[in-house]
């Protein structure tokens, strides 16, 4: 079995705390690492863990974790700390391929303490429904706009918001839009000034960095 | 010297004339199908002829053929057949960049007697442009959007009105934008549903494609 | 479960109805998405709905939807609307391994009402299927060539016509051609001019293409 | 000559002014913005304006604005707002060859009123250098990273600092590093959670995203 | 100075003559080899050649050397080798944007003691240029067919001989064909069975090809 | 049920036959073809056929057809033609794991009436393995090599023999290799001058090559 | 079956023994290679051999070979060699996903006769790690460092020590970093001098690299 | 002016010294580095500093640097440090569009007080040229392989010695091989276990890393 060193004081140096990338991980070291949160009585967040490992892991440990099957997400320990602030973060979605990126957003805020409002399916074929949510929308201090296919939302919301924008490209379509490379371009290479962007379905990253500005500022 | 061997009939054939693309073509190759145009007494159509490459035509064919430095296109012959029916066509663009492209369009559709309207500098962020136009742009039958960078406006445009749209992606930007694969593939990979698209650049390709459609159905 | 906003009135603005594309949505999104049209009585076309999905949806939609397992597309309600005129679409392919996409379009066509042509399997590498076909091609107004590898037949069938044509290149082969990166670019970087062409095995976009001509003239 | 329309209340819609990107403008094109300016006696921030660009325009138009070669920027109008608040920005990079990025960080962030600190050339290949400006560094509210060829410099300084972070890749390197697509994939895919970034060699966009993070706390 | 080691055997080992490269090499190495092939009074082929470096040589290398500035090659020594049989070879071509790759396959295929016909601008958007070419063409032994931008030329003409095709794609085109990747690509992928294809531009390659043919059957 | 139409005089037409490439074909289609061919009496060659296709065709089809699971072929008829002429085609490998591509090669060639000597596992790691071998390879006139990875054994090859060879590259390998592109691009940028390159994986279109070759000259 | 040639005195020539790839063969072949070692009482090294091909083969190889499902290896013979010296490698990794790879570089060093010392999950996210072990770590004359994602490790490694290092980069991570493309150009690109770099996950390469270096020096 | 910090004590810490990349660097800022160098009475390696940008520097600066043209570097201060050892490293090339990689291999060797013997043109193509070299180069305890194109220099070689070989791709070639991408995947894909790769063209760091190796074994 291979060593695992765990960042204990990742949260104190970094501001957010150190969560387990669950792919390309086997069972075993998972289980081991879930141990090593039982024993020392810590909380920790695991990322990209399918249905079918999920599934695969000791019955005793799935007491431990709660799991969410949209976002490929398991926490173990209590899900939600106590919240700071309310709806600080607004996470606006183009379509509902994109629900399970917006999830793992969604439990990453919440896992360190924030909440957000969500709001999906408002993509640019159809711009009455961004118009509709906008006013709701700027209320918050930060956006998270989630896009697969040509992304074209995080563009378009950037020319009619001042709040800042971070942009997630998301691998949904097929053809030139297959494995997200063209969401992720379309937000990098946008005409909107002060995108940010971050990897392709990294919702779990745009929730850090909504969490490193809240804390930045606060 | 090469053989070339103009095809006369294409037109007749396939419903647009025959163009000559000057990039990669010789001094000496252009001179000796202006000579051919001027032995035979028809006109041609030059498009991608660099100011460099006007430049060192001999002087004499200066006065045979109109060039536009914008469009980098020139004429051998008249500049515009007589027109049959106005503005059935509208020519939208994302900035003022894509300037170049916009007029490789409307050349080509005088040289082939149809007129066109120009909207430049449109794009998406800052919608209350394209709001201001949309009413004119709709009148005409077919669209030619041509954007570069993220390319989000023909995918916008596209759910704002139900006329037929032809995309020409430009090679305006820089980093991931450079080149025009970004503005390509956004264009293709929209979740605008019946975009239709040419190739990067590509203005003489869009203004043909509208000439067939509107040979068809007139 | 995420929310789920229908564009209701996009044939009002847009002139095609709104498709619900199944790649990447669960079993549950996609049964809500059935209710809701149940519920709202209004009908609703699936695209990209693979026989595993399919065969998972509860066994009580199968009653309300047809499917198509050539094409991958369901329809829920009446499949065929009242046609308004006959044969104005002609589809043609290069291979029987195109059969897929061609009734991509095919089906789209009929949900919105419109009939069309099929010749499947005319190919360039044996000119004469083509040659053969070609006189009751050119009845349609408008053609749409469907063709993988290296995709020569819009190119070809462009030279020998004076109708408009939207390419759509397939994913079919290997090596160098294979995810359809090839025929896309074929289609996009021919010497014929005027190809309109959408995404890799989009034979849904290219019916919209092709309804929202129609739509414009008629 | 093209149209140019100017969003005159973009800074009040979206936060950050309009500034004028000069790659694929013609000389006229941007004297004719100039003219705009003077006329409408507003502000202009010009980027990615080639000194070959900048000695070809008349040189009356030389005494109105502010160039900076380092950077390729010039300023119509006074160059630097009153301004608000001192020292909220760092700009930290990793070798001498990023100082062009840097300073198109920071004439933007000045055109906008923000000064900021810069800590040049603290590269990870000594990581001392990088150590002894932490201190200092953490001071800001924001910091923007910019480095070239492996770009290990965000994510390094990411596992040392609760501040957050916005990465700016550089098309600095040869061989894999040409262009900044390693540089740009090594900020999006970094293993530090949190990074924001933006295109290759987009200082003004960097700082337009930070002055949206300040206005939005402030 | 780097030393060279001219393999003197080769076309008594492989059954073609070493040519010599000149992309990348400097004048002062280039002449060397000039002296070399002087000194040993044997005959050199140059590739690859062009018009600025040619200009550079010391005159009194253009008295030694035949310059060839369609196809940027040079021969020092007899240029046409006593043929040993006539129009073997049949070079065809798209279009006239092919005549460099076309003359360098001819001046390799003389310099090497081989004639060859040539049918330029035959490409496929007018197959009767093509058709009316093609008794002649069946004539030869083995075709050499040059094609850029789609390449479909190659793939066509395979349809409609029994002779083998050697195909070369050219860099001629731009947006998706810049570079001749997808002529490439289009002439390793195409339907047709048994075409066999050399590097982009690669004329030298594909006569060396072709004489390697000639003299397994001989 | 799509149509096919079956090209049955390409041999005549092209020199080769025509075969059914299976991929991406349903098993109702690749049935409809044999049920043609039992009903015309005329032979097919199918490739690509995996396993799991080839168990899932009624076992009645077992009856008619020879299947060959090295190479992914099967033929329906006699297997053999009657040969002309022996050992023409001398089929070279890199390693064993090419071993499935070089019997594409072998049955397509029997398949058309040619045999062929097979030398499987002399890649350059051991040179030693080629240099024994070389004698018997030469005394083929056409040589087939068949490499994955890095590919240099056509190259090393063409540097040994005067035979013309057709270089397959093979999908064998894994992180830069992987799919072929690395082996394709080393045959077609190789130093030897003179090798004939198809695409990755196309043992059949390596055999048609060579067979039009030998037709050529017979 | 085919042929496979087993070079059995590489260790004499090139340093290091042939290893069997079993990736891409059959299980077929790889029965007959361990038979072949059987019958010549020889040791064998199998990579890449997955669990799914070790389950396959016949339960009687089972007891001859020793298999590590850590590192997808099998031994035939005695798995370590009387070592000759100890921790002249030490091995050194990012994060724990990055295990597979680590075992694969221990596994070829014992098989040859060198032990290790590993150091795992130590990447750059979190310095303290790295700075713990590195003392023990520049006790070896060679590392190797192990890293996926953006694998900045052995460029920041690189700046701490002054032995030389062997990069393998890791195709863990998703995204931009799928498939392992970033690291490996991240090691290629790095800033720091003097970096190796072997192909994406190939642990067995970089072992050989450092046999080969120790056996140079000994 | 932008800060540069030099990492005085690199030689210490990693081995080598720091060299300045002059690629992206303006005159002013390598001016200003050299006189850093001439105040603090140290050496300095400069790297890829064009012809162009050499006759840039003011003349007085001339002097005080040894510049070689044809590897793009130049030196401050002596230019061979009292050599340690001979002919501990061989640089073997394949074709003389090299020598400017192989020189700038030797410069940096020679900087740090290490000789090194030089084989050029000794490609793959002619092997005999390999074979003649051979018993030298393996009296060296280090071999450097430079080598564009398909890059099969490196393999080959390494299945005929038992030294470590450091692979150097260059970006000479065109077509497929154009930038040097071939080169570098030939090397890092290759099938001969044990090679270590450098980026395209970067003889600076493959000298490096054999000084890192002479160091760590001295």
């Amino acid at each position: 079995m291979s060593d695992i060193i765990i960042d204990f004081d990742r949260k104190q140096r970094c501001g957010v705390e150190e969560a387990i990338l669950c792919e390309r991980k086997s069972i075993a070291q998972i289980e081991s690492i879930i141990e090593l949160g039982l024993t020392n009585q810590v909380r920790f967040l695991f990322t990209r863990l399918t249905k079918e490992k999920w599934s695969q892991l000791k019955p005793t440990y799935h007491h431990h974790l709660t799991y969410c099957a949209l976002s490929n997400t398991a926490v173990l320990g209590e899900v939600y700390k106590l919240q700071r602030q309310e709806h600080q973060v607004a996470i606006v979605s183009g379509g509902s391929s994109d629900t399970g990126v917006c999830h793992e957003v969604l439990t990453t805020l919440n896992y360190h303490g924030y909440s957000a409002s969500l709001y999906e399916d408002v993509g640019v074929s159809a711009l009455w429904r961004l118009n509709n949510a906008l006013e709701e929308i700027n209320k918050a201090k930060v956006i998270i706009a989630v896009a697969g296919m040509e992304a074209a939302l995080p563009t378009v919301l950037s020319g009619m918001t001042h709040r800042p924008i971070i942009a997630v490209p998301t691998s949904v379509g097929y053809g030139v839009s297959e494995g997200g490379q063209l969401a992720l371009h379309s937000c990098l290479g946008s005409c909107a000034a002060g995108l940010m962007t971050v990897n392709i379905d990294n919702g779990f990253g745009a929730a850090c960095a909504a969490i490193k500005l809240l804390n930045a500022f606060s």
